[in-house]
């Protein structure tokens, strides 16, 4: 952990929080951190500050920040725009740890704003003193009680203290998500947003919540990123960590990238470089709320599957269907059971299903224990790393949700490691007991399906952290002008296979049956130089697949299985299968090459680059190379 | 309607109901719909029969259906497999209307099951009345309080009544759509299981919804349809009458189609042919049971816009952001407000996003009559069609939601027929209160855009119903062994243009520059002619989309318009644009020919399908016809 993300300690776990123009009336912004901390029991010792007032509801006040005699370890800076930044200041002066400033008017209203936020940018790059915000809604730590923030999500009660974190780019949202988490029962560790982030940016948090003991799971949302590299750098403690990180990035759009450049005033930047890094460095970048929910609620249970076969129970076949069509979408093998298996399962149900989907049909339900034993027999002879049980709404029935009572937390003791997901409708507080025992419990069997692909994916991402970074080439002499054929030369050097001689035409011809595919390196203002991978001559194919420079052969392979149009490389209908393996070696050499010249290589474009029959290699027939101004 | 439709009153309005192995125990399949109907109040005559008992539930029971005095609309048979053919052939001697079979046992356990099926099936075809089922769970109208089913989702309540109707053809799925319409509070006309199919069909039971008085929307959950003119006629009726038609049809993925086979006995089909014919007649395919039951909710508020422009309003910008990208994806435009509109705005908001989307900050929360204003601004100067708000967690604090219960019915009373989504968390009888004022209200800024992006596309869709069907041309002699030359010749009759002469390679090249595409005619043993679409060459794409033959150029062009790399007709890097009216004309021709000549022609194959720049047309420049082995 470096010293920059250490000293959010102060942030996420203070002993002393001072509130700056604290209100005695509990609905006004600087009432509010007051009353809730007041009536939640903050688990330490809190200041208000106010130059008008010896007394705020009922706690001792200070005149100013300064005249506490104890240290303080984080301020909430509950002034007017105008006001903050000498508060800051004062903040500072006292040795206060950390800020959060609450008040919008800074950059996203102009010149003057701009200026003001500058100005507290400064103040936390001299003096170490860490600043939060303007423009958010501060932070929230759960099992210390601790509310940074005047959000009116608390007026409806606390979330629970658990493992997953919430760090949000825009404090409404944060807040949304908040009040989602308590009405679903799901424990929260801190909650945490980064407004206009003069310093602190959720890079910051995401990096401090992966070392943070009480934080299981991170999950978020953001508009945009300014620092890429520190941005990767926390995701890979995340990951490194095996926290799943969960991300809603919006601005996809045109108009939502619109949208957020004025809320943020930031500049969100290419929607599809965040897709490219978000899969590099194992994100699960979700598409909605009730997604990025759910997400959550998966990863708390703590189980990712070294496997991705799924084992399907239902009493309605039709359920089993569904979800046996989403597995295959979600990449989950949905293996036939073995014969010895499926004999077993006939045995017990005679008139059911049980190649998998297992389909008890409502026989089950007047025999629970049926249930018991076919996900016994798919676990222990069927091999599967998870399991989804649908149960329609037999949770609301009390005769049958009395015997499930006993009967599924036996299953849970038996295989204490393995994701299993209940869809069924129940009643709240038998959801929660479920939940406890680590079930994972969502009445939409489709939705069950797909956080099952999720936990996969996560126990995928967390093994691929432990190997080793590419190591990159020596920086290559580049030409103030290049020409072709000192790019092909410069690709050639980096270890591509490049069209040999002058006669990159002729070697054209000569790859005839290849198939056509282009790369290209582009440097992206945040995230550096992207390399872009699609099918097809240039113009051909409208998509492209992105990854961050640098990466090795296993995550090229992951990008080129991404492309839409994969199975043309398989070959069929009279073509050879192409050399996905010499493909996926020239993508992650021309990925060191770019990163290795990063800072005068501008864009490369290798097109075509010819990807031969199985076992004959690729070859960049022609390509350009610019660059960078000096 | 046609006379085998609307014999299915009978079993959706029946004015008698006889139950056939009447049991005394309501918890037994012979008793549930006997207690239910006892209890709920059924609004019709109900005969218990039962052999062995005067008296059943304490009505006078029968000990054969002949002994019944009065005329029987619907028989329940709730006896076991063995003994339902006898019992159906009892119920068409009194005369009976319509019979439900619920048993399982039949074509789904093998040859025996099948041949006991077949007799039922004959019965049916020779008596005229109607048979649902077997192995289902028959049928309820939840005005009439007629229960025709043994499931056990009426334990915990019915569902009120209401528009929209559910048609299953799994029971158990059926059920659990039906629990869950309860539990949203969502009202039902009738509810419909069609199991086995041996008589009564999915499409019968939408062809009869499509003409019922009560029902306004239908749903339902699809395995495989046997009969595809029976099914896109009755789809076409529910378009005509301008009711929404939303499936769940399962086995998109081979496991999936597998698992469906054993769990109907029926093949599923190629399931890209059903999308086809999903999206030329108008059906919303949902992906989820949510998305299903959310489709129907929104549907069932009647309102279906006749333009695409979102207006978005939040009380956070990120939601903002958010739901323009999802609405950028579904195909709705978010217009930027008129400037005199965003003047207005901007006075009401002076630190608010006026653009669209509408940010109003929280600054709308204390002042809740800003929300109002916004909203009047967005449908009278900003020319929306609809409008998304996204209020957060407001609708559970209690000060505010009072002010809303004023607000919102007053925004209702002045825009009636505009769509209004309330994107907002809710106390239940809060949401309720506003669906009965013409709200839709879903908790997720992202499904809340979906659902619109549905209903502008079923507005469409009704609009599109009325259009005059193509006119097929004069069928052609198709010679026993086509050769390329005369499959051209064919298709030059059919309309379509050709390479000239002979040397249709020589024509190939000098249409070099053009957009290669595919255009194929296949086959489909339940829809009939198909028209395959697609781009590049043969083996290039994966993908093609399809249409049931016949179809006009405005739906060739819907096809055209759905596949992914559409823009490549757009023209750009140095392309010009391509030919579009002309492809799509000659698309409808090949449909034409296709359904003109159904019974002779096997399949036809355009490859390629040469797309000049725009306004020189296509040309069919190879092809190949199959005649069908007589």
């Amino acid at each position: 952990m470096t010293d920059r993300v250490r000293s959010l300690e102060r942030l996420f776990y203070p002993r002393s929080v001072a509130v700056i123009g604290a209100s005695a009336d509990p609905a006004k912004f600087g009432g509010r951190p007051v009353h809730y901390m007041k009536e939640g029991g903050f688990q330490g010792r809190l200041y208000p500050v106010n130059p008008n007032a010896d007394e705020i509801q009922g706690l001792e006040a200070y005149a100013a920040v300064g005249d506490i005699e104890g240290p303080v370890d984080y301020a909430l800076i509950a002034v007017p725009a105008a006001l903050a930044p000498a508060a800051c200041e004062a903040c500072a002066d006292k040795g206060v740890g950390a800020a959060v400033v609450f008040a919008a008017g800074f950059s996203e209203v102009g010149a003057d704003g701009r200026r003001a936020q500058e100005r507290l940018a400064a103040l936390a790059a001299r003096t170490g003193m860490r600043i939060l915000g303007p423009n958010c809604m501060g932070t929230l730590s759960a099992g210390a009680r601790l509310a940074g923030t005047f959000t009116s999500a608390l007026y409806h009660g606390w979330p629970g203290p658990g493992a997953v974190a919430i760090a949000s780019q825009s404090g409404a949202f944060g807040s949304h998500l908040l009040v989602l988490a308590r009405e679903r029962g799901l424990g929260v560790s801190h909650f945490v947003s980064t407004g206009n982030e003069c310093d602190v940016d959720l890079a910051d948090c995401i990096a401090y919540l992966a070392g943070d003991p009480a934080t299981r799971v991170i999950i978020g949302y953001m508009e945009s990123c300014r620092d890429g590299e520190r941005l990767v750098a926390a995701l890979e403690d995340a990951r490194r960590a095996g926290k799943p990180v969960a991300l809603l990035k919006v601005g996809r759009s045109e108009v939502g990238a619109q949208a957020a450049a004025t809320h943020t005033a930031a500049d969100a930047g290419c929607d599809a470089v965040y897709d490219g890094v978000f899969r590099q460095h194992g994100v699960y970048r979700a598409e909605s709320v009730d997604e990025l929910m759910d997400i959550g609620q998966a990863c708390a249970a703590g189980m990712f599957p070294t496997g991705n076969r799924l084992g399907i129970v239902t009493i309605s076949g039709g359920a089993g269907v569904l979800m046996a069509d989403r597995a295959a979408e979600t990449g989950l093998d949905v293996p036939e059971m073995p014969e010895s298996a499926q004999r077993t399962l006939k045995t017990l149900l005679p008139h059911g299903a049980v190649r998998n989907p297992v389909d008890t049909t409502a026989q089950a339900l007047t025999r629970l224990e049926l249930i018991e034993r076919c996900l016994e027999v798919m676990l222990d002879e069927g091999g599967c790393d998870a399991v989804s049980l649908f149960l329609t709404s037999v949770g609301l029935a009390e005769p049958i949700m009395t015997e499930l009572r006993e009967i599924l937390p036996e299953v849970r003791k038996k295989y204490p490691d393995d994701p299993i997901v209940l869809s069924m409708m129940t009643r709240e507080e038998d959801r929660r007991r479920l939940e406890a025992l680590g079930f994972i419990v969502l009445a939409d069997p489709t939705r069950a399906v797909e956080v099952i692909a999720a936990l996969v994916a996560f126990g995928r991402s967390f093994r691929a952290a432990r190997s080793a970074p590419p190591v990159l080439p020596e920086p290559a002499a580049i030409p103030t002008a290049p020409t072709e054929r000192d790019a092909l030369r410069l690709l050639a050097e980096a270890g591509l296979p490049v069209a040999e001689g002058r006669f990159p035409d002729k070697a054209a011809t000569a790859a005839g049956g290849a198939i056509e595919t282009v790369a290209r390196v582009r440097r992206d203002p945040v995230f550096g130089p992207m390399v872009m991978f699609g099918l097809g001559a240039a113009g051909t194919s409208s998509e492209a697949v992105l990854r961050r420079a640098p990466f090795g052969v296993e995550e090229a392979r992951a990008m080129i299985d991404e492309i839409r149009d994969r199975a043309m490389l398989d070959g069929g209908r009279g073509r050879p299968a192409a050399d996905v393996a010499a493909l996926a070696s020239a993508l992650a050499r021309l990925a060191g090459f770019a990163a290795a010249n990063a800072g005068t290589v501008e864009s490369v474009d290798i097109d075509p680059l010819a990807v031969l029959p199985s076992g004959q290699g690729v070859v960049a027939v022609k390509a350009r190379l610019a660059r960078t101004r000096p």
